[in-house]
């Protein structure tokens, strides 16, 4: 079975869908491992995080900023915008984190980044509860964009009843995104917001939120976004971060929020198979190539039987292995 | 976020919804941390139960009953019904536990504790499989319940095909709750029913049941119901109720099901924030108040990086510590 | 609570619904622990299959088989159909895997075994991602079958796609059995394949993939079919076979895919129950029993304290003995 195979069958099951070719170039043309928070009211950190190698940042509006410093973000991030992106050896992604669309403010975010010199390549939309704010977004972006110009959208699923509504979220951000002038990249799971609105208590194996966790990886792979992880808070233990880096990671999360440049490097890396993955999976793949020659089907590699599905874990390995020459 | 932010988001979710005022009502007015069941048929203990220090009672007419008791209990729950409520220093909830819908004396059951002098606090609905069980048993207490008298309902989530229906088993308790003459405050994971129904082992820690035991937590957080935990059945292993306890609690379970007053303490202590955690929440609480001030959004405690989600913890945990005051 | 009083809660939960006779006659009369895939395209190994004591056997066309021996493997599964099904001491499930349906080559697939001399029992049909691929089923299997004629139908589910709409799916095979020429067994979780879909990393417990592994028992059990179990593809490692069976018999799986015959023994044993547990079960029955007629409901038993549902997982686990006589 080949990758066309595999999202045609995507297209069977969740209708209607994009066509193979956009689903490929929206998943695989930018990596989003760490997805690094900026507060948009601080001069100094926005102008940092350019310095830093990351995939991807996100100029905050929404909770890194304090209620009596909204505008002042707002206007900064304009600012920031108005010039040129900075340059770096390989592209990244520069986006805005507006406000909730249940504050009425969410709108002059919006505004403010969309009539910007240049636009942010991407708006993260923090606490999605339902298929209508998808609708809501889809209106006034569609409202500001002019002519071709399109965003990315990441959606955050952050609450008990956005779980709810997850999948109708994901089906309204696909049907607008063929008519909108928006496409869907990624879903984020929220999970402190989410351990509040449960009434949780977070242990260092985060096995309370398992369902949702898992829930919203299977949703996203179904309707090819990128899945992110949640945030590790406390901020200087790196060897937990590595920990919660490869616990997503093998759930399937492609990255992972992150609160501070610190925590970077640690996703960045987390992010990449390992080099014994690559050997693994480069080495089967090559064994599999010549028995397909030799007509046949199932066959043995270092012990293990091998067949189809196990090839194609392979093919991601070695994937996402080639994206560490940008590293 | 403020709290009635939370639950304007929550009314986005899912509507049609009950306004703020009734939830905050109905989810924190009555502590359900442990709910004991009494059998029906036993005297002697439905009066000795009037003398623990329990936060909820269930005059059972189903599972602690047997099929040729079932009269007996009825009968002995009406007459326990027609007199006064035993008083106690603060309230607690006295529910009747009637059979499944399946079984045609639940009816019998309903008129019967429906018609005593005094109204239970609570009926508590056992193996609800489908919304149409939320129709009938509105239509049946609708008919029951005299001018403006209302009962709390508890529904019971006990099988794999109940699973499947349980948002729209919500929804429907949702909706006619506005129109009816109950109001749904609970709803309760029952484990060992669901164990029989899957064909599966328990193990000490539960795992098998995990996906069940976490989506109920999910679903009932959405429709802001408190939710129930399993039964722990070696009643004498206080040391496996407390960590069961602790792991449903971590969920965001609200309480537990009781089957031996023994085990009462321990699941109404396990429900309440430990100390440690009540220092923690307190202290970032101020420690917030003053940031918000000096208009700082993000910002540290104690080596961890704090934003509004985390925030919303540690209010959950203070308002938790408020019932110790009962204690 | 009888089993046919269980069998009514499932009728109205998820209707319609087939009758309970029906129910039980497909569930019990034929077990499937062991589910042995044979390369289509192999004579010696398909006629050593029907040598080994195993529950049930599939004849692959699908990912067992190597794109150029496609054709090879349906004519040679066509010539052993032709020939009577070699008798044992007790009945086995002799099946055949056709190509997904999404690779045109299925139809072909399927009007191979389906005008063979003898009807194969069972049809397996991999990666169903969607209800219309069930209806496709049904009417193409409908063109083929001759008056009376049934088989049984085994679905696979191994994508994030197909997890989306596995309710949908097996209400439409349970919609279309009323009135097709099959009957849906069984429900089988592609493990591997799912990993690859989600983008997942296996690890030695499997936890990756918890919440779709867990589903999958529950939405099984919903409509009354078998749950069979991920393949082990460490076929050497019978140790790690062993904790694997066990994981999955615990969470209500009722058998296991195998790709290797020295699989099949450790596989058959591990989900039959244990000496102990059967013991339990029948001491525990034993004592209902005798409570039951006393008229005492819940009762204790070795310290626990038992109720109906305790009772009925008792009575699973006596059910499943019964078969241990046929080993």
């Amino acid at each position: 079975m080949t990758w066309s195979k595999l999202s045609y069958n995507l297209f069977r099951a969740v209708k209607p869908r994009l066509a193979y070719e956009e689903f490929s170039l929206r998943y695989y043309s930018m990596p989003r491992r760490a997805l690094m928070y900026v507060p948009g009211d601080d001069p100094k950190k926005i102008q940092k995080s350019f310095t830093i190698d990351v995939d991807c940042i996100a100029l905050d509006c929404e909770d890194g900023v304090a209620a009596n410093k909204k505008t002042e973000a707002r206007e900064l991030i304009h600012s920031f915008l108005n010039k040129e992106k900075p340059k770096r050896d390989r592209d990244y992604d520069l986006g805005v984190r507006i406000n909730s669309l249940d504050i009425p403010i969410w709108k002059e975010d919006l505004k403010s980044c969309l009539t910007a010199s240049h636009l942010p390549d991407t708006v993260l939309v923090p606490k999605v509860e339902c298929p209508e704010d998808i609708k809501l977004f889809s209106e006034e972006s569609g409202k500001l964009l002019q002519g071709d110009a399109r965003v990315n959208l990441i959606i955050y699923i952050e609450s008990a009843g956005a779980f709810l509504n997850i999948v109708d979220i994901c089906k309204m951000a696909d049907k607008l995104a063929n008519v909108g002038k928006f496409l869907p990249v990624s879903l984020v799971f929220g999970g402190d917001d989410l351990y509040a609105s449960l009434g949780a208590i977070k242990s260092e194996e985060c096995t309370e939120v398992l369902y949702a966790r898992q829930k919203l990886v299977l949703v996203a792979k179904a309707f090819k976004l990128q899945a992110i992880d949640m945030v590790h808070i406390k901020y200087k233990d790196l060897e937990g971060l590595k920990a919660q880096c490869e616990q997503g990671m093998k759930m399937g999360y492609t990255g992972k929020q992150v609160i501070h440049p610190g925590q970077v490097p640690v996703v960045q890396e987390s992010f990449l198979p390992t080099a014994t993955q690559i050997e693994w999976a480069t080495g089967l793949l090559e064994s599999f190539k010549k028995h397909q020659k030799e007509g046949k089907g199932a066959f043995t590699y270092r012990g293990s039987m091998i067949d189809m599905p196990t090839m194609r874990q392979a093919e991601n390995i070695v994937k996402l292995a080639q994206l560490k020459k940008y590293q």
